[in-house]
């Protein structure tokens, strides 16, 4: 497969057969008072639940599994605000690989202490003076190593797309077709997955990206039809979701295969993550949470009845969630 | 079947054909931190991700559908602190079957809620100077009404006991054995239905019923050989476990299938409470963390290792989670 074409749906194929005894095969799950309340029938599909607390894990194992036997040696180098760190982190412990990762130094605590937890030698910089791609591949240059993209590469998009895969393996079991499904969005890597799982086992569902204010470039470039940019002055509690543009890979797929793009505001993600607390009992963080933002807040067409929320991951701090909570009240 | 009598493994499984459409099937996790933090293969069984936020959901609709066209007529009627009265209304709004349930005036927000909104008719009661028993006999001797029981009831037990059924079923679909299984524990009723699924599905299998402390009632029966009383003056975190006394019918069955009894302090819940929160990115509510909290505070003999855990529910007011993430910082 040549590193700038699209992955095909046997990629994906490929990447679930590796996955096959190492990821978790999240189940479909349904809740009667969230159908209640939002007047459709929804199937949430929690990656909160994968392995590393988020899907990154998919696409970072496909990745690495996949390593040549020099390629390992030198181990692996990923940049990370801490899902694809941790998913990183995990998949080289599976594979007895050395993992570098460098975070920013204000990433979630639990995103910096699990990464480390699974063994990764973690390199911390300021987001706000450093370039975190020159020192990824400065430390490349030095000892050598394979960097792991966090989104624009066909072998992580193959792997985000098992999450897709899995949904609509699910969904015909239930024999349930799905009118759309709501994917949340930072690079791009899982929407274009599942999106090309869509094309190839439920056609007819129409998908959305869904993305925080801001940091809405895929819903702007969806619209001109050029990789917008999101406005990085403005902060966001969605960590995971911070990327500044689509990836020029993934909005190709993208551009060809969505039907629109979603966005949420931060009240609306915070609403979004206290009701799958208090419905769900599912945790999710914040970026995880804005496909159900979206749903909850009626930013989806009455029109779709039958609608898979991704639940993308669940790697948040305690006490940020507690804080959270408790403006409810 | 005589009331009295045991249920046996085919009314286990006629009740999971009941179920089958109606209940969600909760899925049987791993999680790579889980085992490495308690150097076993642990097999999560959540039933906070059940119909009703409990596992209470099965029994009480196993009882309810099988209700005659006579008995219908003149709705339900149960006593609960919170979890059946919410099992028994979602399965009643299903049947369309009128419910009034008689629930203490202390019960968690969240429990009284839900039940409401299930559609139930909520009587409340005061815990210290009324009779639950006694005001719910009152309303059935009033207007009619077949009393629904929380634990002592062979379909109650049938319906928990495809709980089992479901965590032995997936785990030899995983091609794997398990050492024991670990059961939250009020008045019996899961821990019975699961223990007579195991005897047919998984003999070798240890099964331990887990208590909070105070409320140990059945680890004490179960070395006496006769049902003791729990010191219920004492307060417990614990609402949904809070039974006086090991059930009569669930005993019987008890006494004969299960290994032993397990114990747990007030601040193990907790700690599992926020470990199921931080690591497993489920919300578990004290009553349905403490299979874990004997896990993780080393109360299973380290000979077992491959064991399931029952999450049973996930019930828990949103603020008083907050302040028991807080306690960890």
């Amino acid at each position: 497969m040549n590193i700038i074409e699209s992955p095909s749906f046997s990629d994906i194929r490929a990447a679930a057969e590796r996955l096959r005894v190492r990821a978790t095969r999240t189940p479909l799950l349904h809740n009667r008072f969230l159908d209640a309340d939002t007047d459709r029938q929804i199937f949430l599909k929690p990656e909160t639940l994968q392995v590393s607390g988020s899907f990154k894990f998919r696409g970072a194992y496909n990745r690495i599994a996949q390593l040549t036997k020099s390629e390992r040696e030198g181990g692996v180098i990923a940049w990370s605000s801490g899902n694809h760190a941790q998913g990183v982190a995990a998949a080289a412990k599976i594979e007895s690989v050395r993992a570098r990762i460098v975070m920013p130094e204000d990433a979630p605590k639990i995103k910096l202490e699990n990464t480390k937890a699974l063994g990764a030698e973690v390199i911390t910089y300021n987001r706000y003076n450093e370039d975190r791609e020159a020192i990824s591949y400065a430390l490349a240059a030095r000892d050598g190593g394979v960097i792991v993209p966090s989104y624009d590469d066909p072998h992580i998009i193959a792997g985000q797309g098992t999450a897709g895969l899995e949904i609509f393996e699910d969904a015909a079991q239930m024999g349930q077709s799905l009118d759309a499904l709501l994917i949340c969005c930072g690079g791009g890597g899982l929407t274009a997955g599942c999106a090309l799982a869509a094309e190839a086992l439920s056609p007819a569902t129409d998908i959305f990206c869904v993305e925080p204010e801001y940091y809405d470039d895929h819903a702007r470039s969806l619209k001109s039809g050029y990789r917008e940019s999101a406005d990085t002055s403005q902060s966001s509690i969605c960590d995971a979701l911070l990327s500044p543009t689509p990836g020029a890979l993934t909005f190709s797929i993208n551009e060809r295969l969505l039907s629109g793009g979603l966005v949420v505001t931060e009240s609306e993600v915070k609403a979004a993550m206290r009701y799958a607390f208090r419905v769900l009992k599912l945790v999710v963080e914040p970026g995880g949470a804005v496909a159900l933002a979206a749903l909850l807040s009626g930013k989806l067409d009455a029109k779709y009845k039958k609608v898979a929320v991704m639940l993308s991951g669940g790697n948040v701090d305690p006490l940020a969630f507690a804080e959270i909570l408790k403006e409810e009240a």
